[in-house]
């Protein structure tokens, strides 16, 4: 058993001294500032203020940045040792009196984007994800494409549209096609959707030419966010034939503030499913002498309040370390910075379904909530969260806070 | 006709007074020290060094940064302004005593990426080269995608793997499924490729939620270089359904050092091919009241030093402007140092195709070079040379430089 904290943190706070997630804020009375803070229980530890005092100077300018993006770089060793660094700080009573001064109440912080974006890559990991998109879309073709069970299909996204969690999201305008028609139209889309999706931090860099494989996942991967991959289906549907999603996703991505390392889901390992295609040597992770890289994540979606679906990023068929390495092969160099997520986590139960295309069936199946409003896709006004938890020690619980948005209306003047 | 240059010009120079196209640069003697330089017939201005002492303040900043993002974040007046300076330094005899001193000969100067790429997406704009990859790998269907005259096709690209011209192409390994295969195997590409592009360097920033229309174009587009988008088409054809190219781009993208303003270019301007098909309003430029958006760059293509191809940039479908409004129609935000490319430039004719794919149709009809060398694809140790001019004021020539990379061999131990 972990060493307690002497903090105050509630019973059954997702923040507990296990986790000690990593973000950017600034207060009130120093808006222009920003600064790196860990959460722990209900505070935020403004972690440059005390390593400025209790740390040697390399780790003190890490923690003294505006961004995670220089803790990004220095790597593993540097990850490990701050993190065990914020741990005493935050659990030796000796340390109290230099520490506790610079615990601020969650809520009198403003959380920030916690690193700047380098490149977005986003997977289409999730097997029961892509079998339902196959289906809707090709229903008398393979649900899924012949290449699916081989390598993580990814693609690159747009890095500077990620945006933190809070930021509203203005209805996309864009080419659409009705169906039976032969030309697109423009307007707002029709068909607004979220992607509650699981993102990986990548510290970097590595040189080009240079492959991360399987086995040094976990000396790039710096943390775990939320991502929501806010999609406009009908943009999409008229745009991405052959060269992939564009518009129908670049105008926003919404990310949680907090980065959980990926030190404090250790507990949460488990085996991802069974392989039922043979992998190529680069993405085979059977041979049993790794540690586990499925997480066992809960998410759940809300959409205007309510539980709409609870998607278990366990049941992801790829695991981040086969994403890195396939993303890498090609001699692909890595960025501190670099973001990759896992795509849309569905289960295999219709309120595991992490997107609305997928929960109303493409709109033939509406959800009905508690007061009677039916939705199969987003309404202006309409506000997602996700949220998640994972197993932690002890019997505790990691939380990995939230990412929200509420959709505002298109401009009326384009 | 503009005044002259005091600067020992040669006569047939790519490079003369009124292209002035933007790089950076170190020397021998200062390695680690990148500084902004601007090219003037066989030498390199070192502007930060001339602005220290001859501009003011705020110009002087941009000037000294240590790659162009300061200036292109600063807009289009400092655009002006900066390039109205630079040429009274290098044509107003008064200055040639303080100017003198900071003109380097162009082989003492060591080039490097001329900006730090924000978000890279690569378009799809000539028609010939759509039709032609259309022809090849659909050949009983229709050539071009149905969405293909109403939209610029285009993807994002993963912009830590741009690099400056000359640095070495190390071929990519990756899965690659031989025809009648239902498997892939893993290996070096078999089928490494060129495409020869244009590329449009951005300032910014815009807010999230303002598209930029047509008209505004030139208010956010500081300059034009060249673009080499290596493909590994054997990797690409396999990956790429349904979410588009990832691996098979990713590995590299060569940008000449080089940014000529797009100032450089007002003669070069031409009308866009006549669209036969009704555009939305957001893309129609078929009004008459801009400048035209078309630029008359003839590009050259060397293959171990053989011109292989001459593409017309003139004959693109999709303009600068369009390629723009599009990419932030749905309201995605611009950066200083996005780059976008135009895609393969490709004229009608055989010569003038921009990809080996085209020139050896796949394969079938290998290129034979002059010492009986036979090509279809790229092999270890190739030289690629692409160049391009414009038509410049005054019966002048503007050059773009050339960007270049030679094939290095797979590494043997993956």
């Amino acid at each position: 058993m972990a060493a307690p904290t002497w903090v105050a943190v509630p019973d059954d706070s997702l923040f507990g001294v296990h986790n000690l997630p990593y973000g950017v804020f600034t207060t009130g009375d120093r808006p222009g500032e920003r600064r790196i803070g860990v959460a722990i229980g209900d505070h935020v530890l403004d972690a440059g203020a005390v390593a400025a005092g209790q740390a040697g100077d390399d780790m003190a300018a890490l923690l003294a940045a505006p961004s995670l993006n220089a803790l990004l770089a220095a790597g593993r060793p540097a990850w490990t040792a701050v993190r065990a660094l914020l741990t005493a700080w935050l659990t030796d009573p000796a340390h109290r009196p230099a520490v506790e001064p610079h615990l601020l109440p969650r809520p009198e912080v403003t959380l920030h984007l916690p690193f700047e974006v380098a490149d977005y890559v986003d997977f289409y990991a999730s097997e029961h994800h892509a079998t339902n998109v196959g289906r809707i879309f090709r229903p008398d073709g393979a649900a899924l494409p012949p290449n699916w069970k081989h390598l993580p299909i990814g693609y690159h996204g747009r890095s500077g549209t990620v945006v933190v969690s809070g930021t509203p999201v203005v209805r996309p305008s864009g080419q659409r096609r009705a169906p039976g028609e032969a030309v697109p139209d423009f307007g707002p889309t029709r068909r607004l959707d979220v992607e509650a999706e699981i993102g990986f931090v990548v510290g970097g860099p590595t040189a080009q030419g240079s492959p991360v494989p399987l086995a040094d996942a976990e000396e790039h991967v710096f943390g775990v966010c939320l991502v929501n991959d806010w999609s406009a289906r009908d943009i999409q549907a008229w745009e991405y034939v052959p060269l992939g999603p564009f518009l129908g996703k670049s105008f926003a991505t919404s990310v949680s503030p907090w980065v959980v390392p990926l030190d404090a889901l250790d507990v949460a390992r488990v085996a991802p499913p069974v392989r039922d295609a043979a992998l190529l040597p680069y993405l085979d992770d059977q041979d049993g002498s790794a540690p586990p890289r499925g997480l066992d994540i809960a998410l759940e979606v809300r959409l205007r309040g309510e539980v709409v679906s609870r998607p278990p990023f366990a049941t992801m068929y790829w695991t981040y370390a086969q994403m890195l390495a396939h993303m890498t092969v090609n001699g692909a160099s890595l960025r501190a910075g670099d973001l990759f997520a896992s795509g849309t986590v569905s289960g295999p139960e219709r309120a595991q379904r992490g997107a609305l295309i997928e929960l109303s069936w493409n709109g033939e199946e509406p959800l009905v909530l508690a007061d009677g409003t039916r939705r199969s896709f987003l309404e202006d006004g309409d506000e997602v969260v996700i949220t998640a938890t994972a197993p932690g020690p002890d019997g505790t619980r990691i939380g990995f806070g939230e990412v929200t948005g509420r959709v505002a209306a298109a401009p009326t003047s384009r």
